[in-house]
């Protein structure tokens, strides 16, 4: 069993995209974080990634409309950051208070500056294999953690548990792609689907994103199967000081004896979201000094 | 087994149509169908969805370009339709000449006009689960014809062999929309696919979307399966008078033994396109007219 190591992807990536940047003469890319009220954990997220751009070198620039921004109001947000030159890509931190249609917000968003990836017109791009779109960033992040563990998607079979609009969609479109590293057979199964352990256990890639701690376990899996848990579960745990710890959607202990090739949780998907949305801004930035 | 009758199938549908526009007081529904150059085939689709156009009581408005009309020009004629109040939808025939990018195009054409459901904001609203888009018409006919047979995707197996933009994708994922009637469990197969008959013979519902004649054989499917032949493939017959005859991307003989439900070629789902552009015409109307 192999550990695909998603700290040390993307910290290869991050130092890859830094010298991107570095060689860059005039404007830096800049980043728009706009983050509605003061959830703790969007707080957290926000600061991360203002954190790795700063690493990076891309100019961040954040946000922080009040809680109840009025609809109207987060859209004009939205259309001064669209029509600043200064600004290569904006992202709106979710969740959103509730008064908020985030689908609307995000389809606001122009799309040549959506690095989050969740605008409409860029998730249909990933429909059609066009590179000129932005992919959102945790599907973005399971396709880079395969291609730099050499897993090739091409004749395999990749079954993706879960259907949301933010993994499960996006990365059975990606992985079907007709492009180098993907090209493979995908099954989108749910909690609907009928007998799962007969499906699951035909992956040969098998991405779990179905929010629910340990639910694949190692009866439902065969052996040499690759193994992406993108799953962060908090579940209760007496032994740590904040009383939990975050568990993936994959029973780690026993699917890891059998898998050939396996993400831990933390540590695999969550480290490459951010680096995936400043891959996104970098790529931004290049495509509107190109246009 | 059961014969999933496309023609009458397309008729409900249509009759159905024609009352909703003789209730429609005021400007009727109208179809700009824009068909650049003389391609036979081009020329008999345009006259079908014209003449059905009619029937119907939609007014239709046909453009005719040049073949060698330059890039920048037909995106003039799109322009002026997308600004033209009195046109609901409009549909561009492909194919085009070779001086025209199609996606570019359908992409051009006003997400609220495009009928053919082409453009990236429909297909990634189709992606979002968006009931405010327009499917594009062969899935859209796909999914009616499994609606009005009262096959439900619920807890199916649904496998789709192709990943064309036009069909097997669109339709991979409208079978998966959390909605009534869908909410399959979804595999797509393709050309790469790795012992494609093991995978076939799990689908509760089988859509071929492959274009290759009578490529799914009676050894591939299991008893009961619901099967809908996207297929349309002219195959020499010297005794037709025109010297072939259309045949699907299903042995008919062979798997109509074995299946629940199967739909003919001709017959099957090539009648539902142009009611199901007929149908998202009249919506596009309702729609622009309650904004």
């Amino acid at each position: 069993m192999e550990l695909i190591d998603g700290n040390q992807i993307a910290s290869t990536i991050i130092a890859e995209l830094k010298a991107e940047v570095a060689a860059i003469t005039g404007r830096k890319p800049c980043i728009a974080l706009v983050r509605v009220g003061d959830d703790p954990a969007s707080v957290s997220y926000v600061r991360k990634k203002e954190k790795t751009a700063a690493e990076i070198g891309i100019e961040s620039r954040i946000i922080l409309p009040p809680v109840d921004i009025p609809h109207a109001d987060l859209e004009k947000v939205i259309d001064e950051l669209n029509a600043d030159d200064t600004v290569d890509g904006i992202l709106v931190q979710s969740p959103m208070p509730k008064q908020i249609d985030e689908l609307l917000i995000f389809r606001r968003i122009s799309p040549a500056k959506d690095v989050d990836g969740l605008g409409t017109m860029n998730l249909g791009k990933v429909a059609q294999d066009d590179d000129t779109g932005f992919v959102s960033c945790t599907p973005a992040g399971i396709m880079a953690l395969l291609a730099r563990s050499n897993v090739d998607l091409k004749g395999k079979h990749v079954v993706v548990i879960g259907r949301s609009l933010l993994v499960g969609k996006p990365v059975a479109l990606l992985a079907l792609q007709k492009k180098a590293g993907a090209n493979g057979t995908v099954t989108v199964c749910h909690s609907g689907t009928a007998d799962l352990p007969a499906i699951t256990r035909q992956a040969d890639v098998l991405i779990a994103a179905i929010g629910r701690p340990n639910f694949v376990t190692r009866d439902m899996v065969k052996p040499g199967v690759v193994v992406i848990d993108v799953g962060i579960n908090r579940v209760e745990d007496a032994a740590k000081k904040s009383g939990y710890r975050l568990t993936g959607d994959v029973d780690f202990a026993g699917v890891a004896e059998l898998a050939g090739k396996i993400t831990p949780v933390p540590g695999g998907v969550g480290p490459m979201t951010v680096a995936m949305l400043m891959s996104n801004t970098v790529k931004a930035h290049r495509q509107r000094s190109a246009a």
